[in-house]
Protein backbone atom coordinates (compact mmCIF):
# COMPACT_ATOMS: atom_id res chain seq x y z
CA UNK A 1 0.00 0.00 0.00
CA UNK A 2 1.53 3.76 -0.80
CA UNK A 3 0.29 6.83 0.44
CA UNK A 4 1.59 9.86 1.18
CA UNK A 5 1.66 12.60 3.41
CA UNK A 6 2.16 15.75 1.85
CA UNK A 7 2.75 17.49 4.70
CA UNK A 8 6.04 15.97 4.44
CA UNK A 9 6.79 17.82 1.63
CA UNK A 10 6.09 21.06 3.14
CA UNK A 11 7.25 20.84 6.81
CA UNK A 12 10.51 19.89 5.55
CA UNK A 13 10.47 22.49 2.78
CA UNK A 14 9.90 25.65 5.28
CA UNK A 15 12.13 23.85 8.10
CA UNK A 16 15.26 24.05 5.63
CA UNK A 17 14.01 27.53 4.62
CA UNK A 18 13.82 28.77 8.14
CA UNK A 19 16.68 26.85 9.77
CA UNK A 20 18.97 29.61 9.92
CA UNK A 21 16.79 32.04 11.67
CA UNK A 22 15.35 29.96 14.34
CA UNK A 23 18.59 30.23 16.88
CA UNK A 24 18.90 26.60 17.31
CA UNK A 25 21.25 25.35 19.88
CA UNK A 26 22.13 22.78 18.25
CA UNK A 27 22.18 22.21 14.07
CA UNK A 28 23.02 18.11 14.34
CA UNK A 29 20.14 15.69 12.35
CA UNK A 30 19.35 14.51 15.43
CA UNK A 31 17.71 17.93 16.35
CA UNK A 32 16.49 18.20 13.14
CA UNK A 33 14.87 15.39 13.23
CA UNK A 34 13.13 16.25 16.80
CA UNK A 35 11.89 19.80 15.47
CA UNK A 36 10.59 17.72 12.12
CA UNK A 37 8.71 15.19 14.16
CA UNK A 38 7.34 17.53 16.94
CA UNK A 39 6.11 20.19 13.88
CA UNK A 40 4.48 17.21 11.87
CA UNK A 41 2.48 15.90 14.69
CA UNK A 42 1.28 19.61 15.43
CA UNK A 43 -0.01 19.68 11.90
CA UNK A 44 -3.02 17.96 10.52
CA UNK A 45 -2.05 14.87 8.27
CA UNK A 46 -2.99 15.15 4.28
CA UNK A 47 -2.00 11.79 3.05
CA UNK A 48 -2.99 11.46 -1.02
CA UNK A 49 -2.96 8.22 -2.95
CA UNK A 50 -3.04 9.48 -5.98
CA UNK A 51 -1.48 12.31 -8.09
CA UNK A 52 -4.96 14.25 -8.14
CA UNK A 53 -4.12 14.49 -4.24
CA UNK A 54 -1.02 15.78 -4.81
CA UNK A 55 -1.97 18.65 -6.55
CA UNK A 56 -4.78 19.69 -4.16
CA UNK A 57 -2.57 19.76 -1.60
CA UNK A 58 0.33 21.67 -3.40
CA UNK A 59 -2.85 24.12 -4.29
CA UNK A 60 -3.78 24.68 -0.44
CA UNK A 61 0.20 25.16 0.32
CA UNK A 62 0.13 28.49 -1.56
CA UNK A 63 -2.92 30.07 0.80
CA UNK A 64 -1.10 32.40 2.73
CA UNK A 65 -2.69 32.07 6.29
CA UNK A 66 -1.83 28.03 5.65
CA UNK A 67 2.20 29.62 5.67
CA UNK A 68 1.25 31.37 8.43
CA UNK A 69 0.17 29.30 10.37
CA UNK A 70 3.11 26.52 9.41
CA UNK A 71 5.76 28.96 10.33
CA UNK A 72 4.32 29.50 13.64
CA UNK A 73 4.18 25.58 14.36
CA UNK A 74 7.38 25.31 13.15
CA UNK A 75 8.63 28.21 16.00
CA UNK A 76 7.28 26.66 18.58
CA UNK A 77 8.44 23.08 17.72
CA UNK A 78 12.12 24.56 17.38
CA UNK A 79 11.84 26.29 20.86
CA UNK A 80 10.42 23.12 22.33
CA UNK A 81 13.47 21.05 20.99
CA UNK A 82 15.94 23.99 21.66
CA UNK A 83 14.37 24.13 25.33
CA UNK A 84 14.87 20.24 25.77
CA UNK A 85 17.77 18.63 23.06
CA UNK A 86 17.01 14.86 23.22
CA UNK A 87 20.98 14.54 24.07
CA UNK A 88 23.59 16.70 26.27
CA UNK A 89 24.48 19.89 24.66
CA UNK A 90 28.72 20.01 23.97
CA UNK A 91 29.88 22.30 26.45
CA UNK A 92 27.16 20.55 29.10
CA UNK A 93 27.99 18.45 32.39
CA UNK A 94 31.49 18.20 31.56
CA UNK A 95 30.38 16.95 27.50
CA UNK B 1 16.13 14.21 7.52
CA UNK B 2 13.90 10.57 8.71
CA UNK B 3 10.87 11.02 10.59
CA UNK B 4 8.56 8.04 10.80
CA UNK B 5 4.43 8.31 11.21
CA UNK B 6 3.81 5.66 13.77
CA UNK B 7 0.21 5.72 13.06
CA UNK B 8 0.70 4.39 9.33
CA UNK B 9 1.83 1.01 10.71
CA UNK B 10 -1.04 0.90 13.21
CA UNK B 11 -3.60 2.32 10.28
CA UNK B 12 -2.11 -0.79 7.98
CA UNK B 13 -2.61 -3.49 10.42
CA UNK B 14 -5.96 -2.49 11.39
CA UNK B 15 -6.99 -2.01 7.44
CA UNK B 16 -5.53 -5.55 7.02
CA UNK B 17 -6.84 -7.60 9.78
CA UNK B 18 -10.35 -6.10 9.29
CA UNK B 19 -10.48 -5.60 5.24
CA UNK B 20 -12.79 -8.57 4.50
CA UNK B 21 -15.66 -7.52 6.77
CA UNK B 22 -15.42 -4.23 5.28
CA UNK B 23 -17.84 -5.20 2.70
CA UNK B 24 -15.92 -3.29 0.22
CA UNK B 25 -17.46 -3.57 -3.70
CA UNK B 26 -14.60 -3.50 -4.72
CA UNK B 27 -10.77 -4.77 -3.59
CA UNK B 28 -8.15 -3.06 -5.88
CA UNK B 29 -5.11 -1.40 -4.36
CA UNK B 30 -6.09 2.13 -5.40
CA UNK B 31 -9.59 1.78 -3.45
CA UNK B 32 -7.00 -0.06 -0.28
CA UNK B 33 -5.28 3.13 -0.68
CA UNK B 34 -8.19 5.49 -0.64
CA UNK B 35 -8.91 3.80 2.45
CA UNK B 36 -5.91 4.10 4.05
CA UNK B 37 -4.86 7.64 3.01
CA UNK B 38 -8.50 8.70 4.55
CA UNK B 39 -8.20 6.55 7.55
CA UNK B 40 -4.54 8.39 7.96
CA UNK B 41 -5.96 11.79 7.29
CA UNK B 42 -8.39 11.20 10.27
CA UNK B 43 -5.81 10.29 12.85
CA UNK B 44 -3.99 12.61 14.89
CA UNK B 45 -0.32 11.88 13.27
CA UNK B 46 2.66 10.11 15.80
CA UNK B 47 5.86 10.96 14.27
CA UNK B 48 9.03 9.83 15.27
CA UNK B 49 12.23 10.22 15.26
CA UNK B 50 14.07 7.81 17.49
CA UNK B 51 13.26 4.59 18.51
CA UNK B 52 12.35 4.96 22.02
CA UNK B 53 9.57 7.19 20.25
CA UNK B 54 8.60 4.20 18.53
CA UNK B 55 7.48 2.37 21.54
CA UNK B 56 6.30 4.50 23.15
CA UNK B 57 3.78 4.64 20.33
CA UNK B 58 3.58 0.90 20.37
CA UNK B 59 2.32 0.82 23.98
CA UNK B 60 -0.15 3.95 23.12
CA UNK B 61 -1.36 1.39 20.78
CA UNK B 62 -2.31 -1.65 23.16
CA UNK B 63 -4.47 1.24 24.75
CA UNK B 64 -8.64 -0.24 23.99
CA UNK B 65 -10.20 3.33 23.78
CA UNK B 66 -7.15 3.85 21.13
CA UNK B 67 -8.14 0.36 19.49
CA UNK B 68 -11.64 1.32 19.15
CA UNK B 69 -11.48 4.75 18.01
CA UNK B 70 -8.96 3.00 15.53
CA UNK B 71 -11.52 0.88 14.04
CA UNK B 72 -14.65 3.27 14.23
CA UNK B 73 -11.95 5.55 11.95
CA UNK B 74 -11.54 2.71 9.64
CA UNK B 75 -15.30 1.93 8.94
CA UNK B 76 -15.93 5.47 8.35
CA UNK B 77 -13.20 5.49 5.62
CA UNK B 78 -14.32 2.49 4.36
CA UNK B 79 -18.02 3.93 4.09
CA UNK B 80 -16.87 6.68 2.02
CA UNK B 81 -14.54 5.12 -0.62
CA UNK B 82 -17.66 2.77 -0.97
CA UNK B 83 -19.85 5.44 -1.50
CA UNK B 84 -17.49 7.20 -3.77
CA UNK B 85 -14.68 4.94 -5.32
CA UNK B 86 -12.34 6.75 -7.27
CA UNK B 87 -12.71 4.44 -10.26
CA UNK B 88 -16.06 3.17 -12.16
CA UNK B 89 -16.75 -0.05 -10.80
CA UNK B 90 -17.24 -3.33 -12.90
CA UNK B 91 -20.45 -3.21 -14.35
CA UNK B 92 -21.00 0.40 -14.09
CA UNK B 93 -21.64 2.60 -16.82
CA UNK B 94 -21.10 -0.26 -19.43
CA UNK B 95 -17.60 -0.82 -18.34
Amino acid sequence: MTVFNMMEILAKEILDRHWDHLGMPCSCATCRNDVLALLLNALPPRYVSTEKGQMFVKAAALNEQFRVDLLQELYRAARAVAARPSHPLAGENGA
